[in-house]
């Protein structure tokens, strides 16, 4: 199926393929594609730091891709997914773990200091 | 919460808030966001007729919006919505109805031709 890259790196919304809870969104540009195709691991493309990333290169909660979905308009992606550890950098298992009204309706998985800072201990 | 909408409209991933299915990928302005939270009904701001919509205003596919999460950005959000008919203008339930392979997973809820095309009969 052609995906439309002409506006740029596009939406991908990632979604846990067993829960079906929404864990993150992200954007990928055609090279993040292949390469998620290619490694069956999502891979996506930063906006602010203009660069391809693989999920989990760093904390290690990689993504195996089960499916991958696209919308009518084939302007948007989503990847269903098994999350190894948590989706949210802030040790949550979703990005969205807020209400709008600030509640938090879900703790934290993992505790970010010890995944992200003391990496090389 | 403050959500961020420096960079203009933010996208908002919508959910079916009992299946979970996730049924469409659409955009908010401050103005979109405040109308759903008041009304209790999904709006949006679209990005190619630069203007403000109601889900379902011609359709009749409303989305009563049961909570909104936001990421930890806070420059995403999600609408778990109880959907009226079916997300998508093509008589899916959801826009995400094809694989990547070109595969469809779902069939149509409703004929597109009749719900927007014989409206005034």
């Amino acid at each position: 199926m052609a995906i439309n890259f002409d506006s740029g790196p596009i939406p991908v919304i990632v979604q846990d393929s067993a829960t079906r809870e929404v864990l993150m969104l992200a954007y990928a540009d055609k090279e993040a594609l292949r390469l998620t195709r290619d490694t069956g691991y999502a891979h996506y493309y930063s906006r602010s730091r203009r660069k391809l990333w693989k999920k989990g290169e760093e904390s290690g909660h990689v993504q195996r891709v089960i499916r991958i979905l696209v919308d009518c308009d084939e302007d948007t992606i989503l990847y269903q997914v098994e999350q190894q550890g948590a989706a949210c950098h802030t040790g949550h298992m979703s990005c969205f773990y807020r209400t709008i009204g600030g509640e938090e309706i879900s703790g934290r998985v993992f505790d970010p200091e010890k995944v992200y800072a003391n990496k090389g201990e």
